[in-house]
C-alpha cells in the first residue's frame, strides 16, 4: 500500500520531495498545493500529480499525509488544519517561529493523535546517522563534549534574512537539534556570541552572520556550535564528539575522492556545494523513514516535541546575545 | 519517449539494471527472460514487466533495447539475434570468452548497424570519470605512467573460476578497459606474472588468483595493473596517473565520513564492500548514458570495439604468462 | 659566539630546554640551578655544566641568559632577580599566576630592558607557525572565526591541580595565547562554561576538567576554545581559522604515515602522545629564536606583554565562569 | 665510549653524515677526506675535524671506523682499503656499480671479519621501519604483494646521468632492497619495462627515465616497483603490502599539517621535497644504529650480502629490459 501525499509548497524544497516521492515505491504524489499556481501546476504535472488548493487536497480522504514545505508562515496554519483533517504530518523546520504558535500546533497534534514528523534532516544524513549509532552504542563512553560547524557558502539575500527569523531560529535550529540528540541530555545553560562580521549590512537588517554558542547539561556535558552565513569552498558540515574513551568525527562527504599533486600541494575536491547536493541521501531517507513511521504505526523519529526544543534553545541564545548573560533553559 | 528494454539475465547484476530502468524516466522493463523462470517471473513482477522467451522478446517491435545480463557463454547468440532483430544492444562484459566469437559479434554489429554498448561500468563512476575529465583537460600534461590496483572482498567460488575463462579475462578485463582509456595510446606491450598465493586450490583449478601486469605503450607511456581475489578491507580500486605536469589519484569512495579516535589509533570507513555497492552510481548512470546515445544517435561511450581491444591485452597477458615473454599487441 | 645559559629547573621541562641548548651550536648551558641538588647535579653532568644556585649563577657575567624552568611559585623572584642582573630572560609560562605579580616581572624588565621571551611554545610548531604566515599574507582574507582544540591525553595528579592555578590559568593559557595571535585583534568580550565531566574528584579540588570558551574581537571576529584534560587517543591539538575567503586547518601531526586497512576499517596513527613529543621541533626553534633575537639585537617573537594579555584572558574567563556573564576586557 | 670517525667524500651525502655525527654524542668526526681538498676543509672546519688523506686516515689506531660517501667510483677501492686496516664500515649505496667488484669487497670483509653496513637509509625511515614492524608482527598475516613507489622530483644532469650506472643501478636500487625487505622471501624472476617518456635527451644518453618493474619469489608472492625520474610535486615515496589479513600503507609525510580550503579545493602540503628532507631522520637513526652494532658487537642492519642482492636484481631488470623475457636470479 503507497501513502497519497498532498505536498504543500512548489518550491525548492517542495521540489526535492517530490522528487523523493516519485523515487519511493510506497509513496504516491496526488496533490501539489502553491499560492503561485503555476509552480503548483508545473511540478505536479512532473510527477503525474493533480495542482489544487489547501481544501480540497484535505477533504481527500485517500490521501493520508501532507508535506508541508512552503514558506514558513504559513506552516501552523497547514499544520493545524491538516491535523484536524486526521493527516499524517510531516513538516519542514521551524514549525513556527513563534514558540506560542509550535505549542498551538503540538496541542493541535496532541488532541488529534495524528502522526507527525519535523524535517530535522542532518538526523538522516548516512554520517551523521553513523556517528550517532556508535555513540549509542558506547564506543566513546561517556559523552563529555560536542561540537558542531555549520557554514553555509554564502549569505541568503536580505529580503530573505528580514523574514528568517534570524540566524538562531533559521540556521542554528538544525544545529540545535543535532546538539540535543548527540548529547544525550538536554541543555540547561546557553550562552551566545554574534557579529556581522561577513556582512555589515546583514547586522543593519538587524541579524548576525557569524555566531558561537556555548552550551552545557545538567551532567556537565558541554556543547559548542559555530555557525556562518559565509563559507568560500561549500558548505560545511562537521561534527566532534568527545567521550570518556574516545573521539568521533564526522566530517564533510565530498563529490568524488579525485586529488591531484603538483607543485603547489595536494588538492582535494571541496565539500558538496550546498545542502540540496550535502543532504540529498537524507532527504530521501527521512521521506521514506516518515511513511514506514506512518505505515507500521511507529513512533517517529523526530518529534513534534523535537521541533519545539531547538526552538526553545534558539530563543534561549537570542536573549543570551541581548544580555550576555548564559541563559538557563526549563528542563 | 521511453526506451522499452527486454531484459536477458534475472540474475544479480540483471536485478541492479532492471532497478535503474525502474529509477530512469527514459527507460521502460518490457519483457525479463532466464532459463530460470521463477527468477524471471519474480524480476518482472517487481518492475510491472513481462517474463517470456527470447524470441517473444526480440519479435516485440516496441522493444528499442536489450539489455545482456545473462551468463557469459550465452552473451553471443543473444547479441547476434538481438542485433538481427535491430535492438540497440547493452552487453555486460566480457561480450564473450573466445576472441574469434567476439569478431563475430562485432562484425554482426557492423553489419547492421545497430548501437552498442560493452558494459564497462567503471567508466561511469563519478570519482573516475573526473579523473579523465581533468586528464583530458590537460591538468597533468603528458600521461608518463598508469597505475590501477584492483582487488575483489574475497575470490569467488570454484565452480565460477572454472567458467570464468580464467582472472585475466573475467577480471581483469575491466582495468585493461581503464588501462586503454587512461593511457590515450594503445598498449603495444604486455608482460603479465601471477600466482595462486591467496587459494592453491584456485592455482589446482588452473586459474591464478594474484596477478601484476605491466605494459608499454609505442611512445613509451608505461601501466601496471595489480589484482587480488582478496581484500579483507573490502573491494580496492584505485587509480594513479602520473603525468608530466602531476599526479592523479582517485581513491576508494566510502559510505560515511564517521572515524574514531581512541587508544588504538584513529579508525577510518572501510571501502564500499563489493561491486554493487561501490559501483551503484556507476550502473545508473551507464544506463542512462546509453538510453542517451540510443535516443539521440550519439556514439556511444563504450564501443564494441573498446569490449574487443580488452579482451585482446587479456589474451596477451595470458600468453606472457605462458612464455614469461613481453607479448606484443597489434595496434 | 655562543650565549651562555643558566638553566633554573631541572625538571622534565628544564631537561628538554638542557638537550635542544646540547644540539643548538649557539647555546653553552653553564649552570643548572634546582631546589633538587641531585637533580641538578645530574642534568648539569650529562651536558658538561656545572650545577650551582641562583646567586652564583647570576654573579657569573659570562651567563648571558638564563632559561626560567622551575616550579611556578618560583618563576617571578627568579625573573627579577634575573633582570636585576642584566640577563636576557627565556621563561616558562606562566611568568606568574597573579597579574599583580606579572606586572611587577614587566615592570623589571621595562626598567632594566633586558631582552625578554615567555615561552609559549606553540607559536614556534611548524604546522602552527605555517599556518600563521598564509594567515597574515592573506590567504583567507579578513579572519571571522578562529577555533581551537586543545586537549590532554590524562588529568594530571590531584596535588598538581590544586597548585596549578587551575585550567584556565594552566592550560588554557596556551590557547588564550594562540587565539590573540590568530585573531589579529585584541578579544573584548570573553565567556566560559566548564565542569568536570571527566573526574569529579577535580570538582571538589576546586578545578574543572573540561572547558568552553567563546571570545569576541571589536570587529566581531569570534573565537572558540574547547579544552579537556582527557583525550583517550593521545595530545589533540588543533586550530582552524575561518576568513572572508577561505579556511585554514593545522591539525595533529603523526609520529608515522602508516595506516592498516583490514576487516575493521582504515586505521592511521593516533597523535602524538603529549607535549613533549608534539613540540619537540617546537622547543627546539623557540630556543634557536630566543638565541637569534638576543644575539641579533631583534625584538622577541613572544613578548612580555603577550605572557600578560594570556593571563589576563584566563582571569576574564574565570570571572565569567564564576557570574554567568561575559566579561569584558580592557583593551 | 665514542666512535671516532673518518669521512670519505665532503659532498652532500657526506655533509649530512657528517652533521649526523656532530649531533651524535656517540660520534666524533676525526677526518674528512675528498679529493676537492677546499670542500674537505670546510667540512672538517666546520666540525672540528681535520682535512687529511686516505692513508693518513687510515692509518690512525683511533679512527674505528669509516663512512663512504665519497663518488661510486672510488668506493671498492676506499672500502678494501679500510676493511684491510681493520676499520668498520659504512659505505653508501651502491658499494659498486661491478657485481664482481662487489663480490671483491665483500671477500674483503668477510676476510677481515670488520662490522659493515651499506646505506639504505630508508630502511631507517620511521614510518617504514613501523611498517616493517607490523609486517614482522604478523599484523596483516602472509605477504601477497607489495607495490613500492619511487619518484624522484626532477631529473638529474645528463652528465651524472651517464656515469650513474642507470636508472636500475642508481635509483631503483633502493627499492629492490625494500623490496627483499618486504617480501621475506627472494625475488625469484624479475621482468622490466621501462622508456625515457620524461626526457627523450636520457635516452639519448642511453638510460630510461620511467621504469616499472615486476617480481615473483618461489612461493608466489608478487612485487611491482615504479620509479619516474620526475614529480613535479616532490619526492614520492610509498609503500604498499598486501597480506591474507589486510593491507599496510606509508604514505608520503609532508612539512607540516596545514590545509587550506577555498574555492579550489581542500589543498594540503606537498611531500618533502627531496630526500635529504624526506630521509633527515631516517640518515641519523642509520648512523645512530650503525654505532650501536660496533660498539655492542651486535649484527648490522644491512650487510654486505644486502648490498649486494640488490644489485643483482638490478642486473636482473637490466638483462630483462634487453631481452623482453623474465630474468631468473640465482636464489
Amino acid at each position: 500500500m503507497t501513502l497519497q501525499f498532498a505536498l504543500f509548497g512548489a518550491g525548492r524544497i517542495g521540489a526535492i520531495h517530490a522528487g523523493n516521492m516519485a523515487r519511493n515505491p510506497r509513496a504516491d504524489l496526488r496533490y501539489v498545493v502553491d499560492v503561485n499556481g503555476t509552480a503548483a501546476q508545473k511540478l505536479a504535472q512532473a510527477h503525474g500529480a493533480v495542482a489544487t488548493d489547501v481544501k480540497a487536497a484535505l477533504d481527500d480522504p485517500s490521501v493520508g499525509a501532507v508535506l508541508i514545505a512552503s514558506s514558513t508562515d504559513t506552516h501552523a496554519d497547514l499544520f493545524i488544519a491538516s491535523s484536524k483533517a486526521g493527516k499524517a504530518i510531516f513538516c519542514e523546520k521551524p514549525i513556527d517561529l513563534s514558540l506560542a504558535r509550535v505549542d498551538q500546533c503540538l496541542a493541535a497534534v496532541n488532541a488529534t493523535g495524528v502522526p507527525m514528523l519535523v524535517g530535522f534532516n542532518r538526523r538522516f544524513d548516512p554520517s551523521f546517522k553513523a556517528l550517532k549509532g556508535r555513540l549509542d552504542q558506547g564506543e566513546v563512553g561517556n559523552v563529555e563534549q560536542v561540537i558542531i560547524s555549520s557554514r553555509d557558502p554564502a549569505p541568503p539575500s536580505l529580503t530573505y534574512v528580514k523574514v528568517s527569523g534570524g540566524l538562531f531560529r533559521d540556521m542554528m535550529i538544525h544545529d540545535f537539534d543535532m546538539a540535543r540528540w548527540l548529547l544525550g541530555e538536554e541543555p540547561q545553560t546557553v550562552f551566545a556570541m554574534a557579529s556581522s562580521v561577513v556582512d555589515a549590512e546583514i547586522g543593519r537588517a538587524g541579524d548576525v552572520d557569524s555566531a558561537m554558542v556555548v552550551m552545557c547539561t545538567r551532567s556537565g556535558r558541554l556543547c559548542h556550535i559555530n555557525n556562518s552565513r559565509r563559507a568560500s569552498y561549500g558548505y560545511d558540515q562537521r561534527i566532534e564528539v568527545h567521550g570518556s574513551k574516545g573521539r568521533l568525527i564526522a566530517g564533510n562527504p565530498t563529490p568524488t575522492t579525485v586529488e591531484i599533486a603538483n607543485a603547489d600541494g595536494v588538492l582535494g575536491n571541496k565539500p558538496y556545494h550546498f545542502f540540496l547536493e550535502r543532504y540529498a541521501e537524507a532527504y530521501a531517507s527521512e521521506l521514506d523513514q516518515f511513511i514506514a513511521a506512518v505505515s507500521e504505526r511507529r513512533s517517529m523519529p523526530v518529534s513534534a516535541e523535537d521541533g519545539r526544543r531547538a526552538l526553545v534553545l534558539a530563543e534561549a541564545a537570542i536573549q543570551s546575545l541581548d544580555t550576555g548573560v548564559a541563559v538557563s533553559v526549563a528542563p
